[in-house]
């Protein structure tokens, strides 16, 4: 059973999972993930994959059998488990908690494909609401509290499989960056009486120097002060705290900027390894004014090094306004 | 110029610094940084360093010529510089400084040895009174408010030179890590009324599960919320926040404890890239009852992922018990 410990300083809590240590990864040396010639989470090999959650799949088709387009399997080499009570205790100074939360992969496509960029607009319009039904469903249950839904590509990115998927881990207490950035925008809306996002929106829109993509519903921006070269985050324009909120139309044009975006990193960056996280509400509150949900996108070109681990202060060679000059001038048209 | 941006909603801190852009970086896919032959760290190559700051050398030689033993020099791809003054501005929401601070190299050794662990103990004493040297003298300038000692070994830990060295980082402001470190120990001895770190020596000495090394004036621990296999903490049993007001003798033993426990993570990890880092107390404040200076190491064995990024929670395969274990049964001794 995965267990969580909390830092008695600084309150960050960790995940001890040791059934993670079996999972399969590459050497971190590798170029590439391992293809193998099998990949567990291509069509056909259902039965490599614990069992089918949830899928869009060809009408007269079975659970856990051929013709899904996008499937939800629970992770083999959880971080978190749904199964029993969470049980919070403590040992002197520190706190401890069992690992009580879920740990679901998305796999995006039933072909090997290792690019999400490259899957068509339909494939990626069906994955946005896979995350919209998943938060809603898994949101029943009152033990989880935040859904971090997010994807790593490519090794340097954390991932140990090729085959283009993300992955939900949904976490019985609320992380300490969300709230971080809760608390960071509720300050600012009792202090301004605005959202925040919305009056970074407003003020990018004005300065129109770190702007890579403004279509009629999202922003899409390289952040004033961004942590990594190519940093790149999409904001709505309408206000809204939970992605599990957002209505089909709202997700299907995500789906375009989303692949637009991702065209234009694969593109102006051949290829990189890259994270993206959806930032969202709590599952356990309601909506907010202050709180503005986005989805970050940090491409993993550079190292984190020693001064970074120990500041949080993170050292950028890449000014935001030349990485949104460079992507917002990737034409995406011919591809 | 390197410049200062702060993120409007967590109040992060990032250095846009465009001149990194131009230092030496292998591939990230190789396995180890490019030896080329030329190493402009090691003795004999001074004038490919910009001129040197400090040095312990041999009688009658020269600055900036052969002779030294461990030698600081100016970083030749500062994030940040001494020169001019502190400017802070707004631009609408955003906050903005100019990058005034010290960003210094300190190269460990005069011949191409690529281990700290394996130089020879006179070395690392003569490193850690050159890092005390150091902090107190750019304490003296006001401007310079925080100083991180770090060091990057590998390609997964961020290091462009192979050269056995270190880093000092000095800052105009306080780190946001830093700060939630001695906000975290400011709350808890505000409660109760003791050094955290004080009370974690006596509690893991006490439960002696997670205790690497145990040495008069030091304690050496896998911390009870490890975030990466391996994370490993030196901490002094003595009370002190600031490593700049620790005493000749104190750091004499320290040289032992760094080496058999740098030894130890060799042997144990095969050599793994890590980093460590001093966290200490500001250059700018007197010493204090609640911050207690350590050293944390962390071998880089494994990547950060979006969940990671997302939400500052970490997942660790390994359990700081068994890191512990494995170490405190690592014999450094016929090395």
């Amino acid at each position: 059973m995965p267990e969580l410990r909390k830092d008695p300083i600084v309150g960050r809590w960790v995940i001890i999972a040791t059934e993670r240590a079996r999972r399969p990864m590459p050497e971190s040396t590798e170029p590439m993930l391992a293809p193998g010639g099998f990949c567990p989470f291509c069509e056909g090999n259902e039965d490599h994959t614990p069992n089918e959650i949830f899928a869009f799949r060809q009408q007269d088709t079975l659970v856990d059998q051929p013709g899904w387009r996008v499937r939800v399997v629970p992770n083999k080499f959880p971080a978190l488990k749904i199964e029993g009570n969470l049980q919070k205790k403590g040992d002197g100074i520190y706190d401890h908690m069992n690992g009580i939360g879920a740990h679901e992969v998305v796999l995006e496509c039933p072909f090997h494909e290792k690019s999400m960029a490259q899957l068509p607009e339909s494939y990626i319009r069906e994955i946005l609401w896979v995350y919209h039904e998943r938060l809603n469903d898994l949101k029943k249950d009152p033990r989880m509290v935040y859904g971090m839904i997010f994807k790593n590509v490519g090794i340097a990115a954390g991932a140990s499989m090729e085959h283009s998927h993300s992955q939900i881990i949904v976490t019985p207490i609320l992380p300490v960056n969300v709230l971080e950035e809760m608390n960071g925008a509720l300050e600012f809306y009792n202090y301004r009486g605005r959202c925040i996002y919305c009056d970074i929106i407003s003020q990018e829109l004005k300065a129109d120097c770190r702007v890579i993509m403004d279509s009629p519903g999202y922003l899409v921006i390289a952040p004033y002060a961004s942590r990594f070269p190519f940093e790149t985050w999409i904001i709505p324009k309408h206000h809204g705290s939970n992605y599990e909120n957002t209505s089909k139309s709202e997700l299907e044009e995500l789906a375009v900027v989303l692949k637009t975006v991702l065209l234009k990193l694969e593109i102006a960056l051949d290829g990189p390894a890259y994270n993206y996280m959806i930032h969202t509400g709590a599952l356990n509150s309601p909506p907010t004014t202050h709180y503005h949900w986005h989805i970050e996108i940090i491409p993993r070109l550079t190292k984190v090094a020693g001064f970074e681990w120990g500041t949080g202060f993170y050292i950028n060679h890449i000014p935001p306004e030349q990485a949104a000059s460079v992507l917002r001038n990737t034409d995406t048209d011919g591809i």
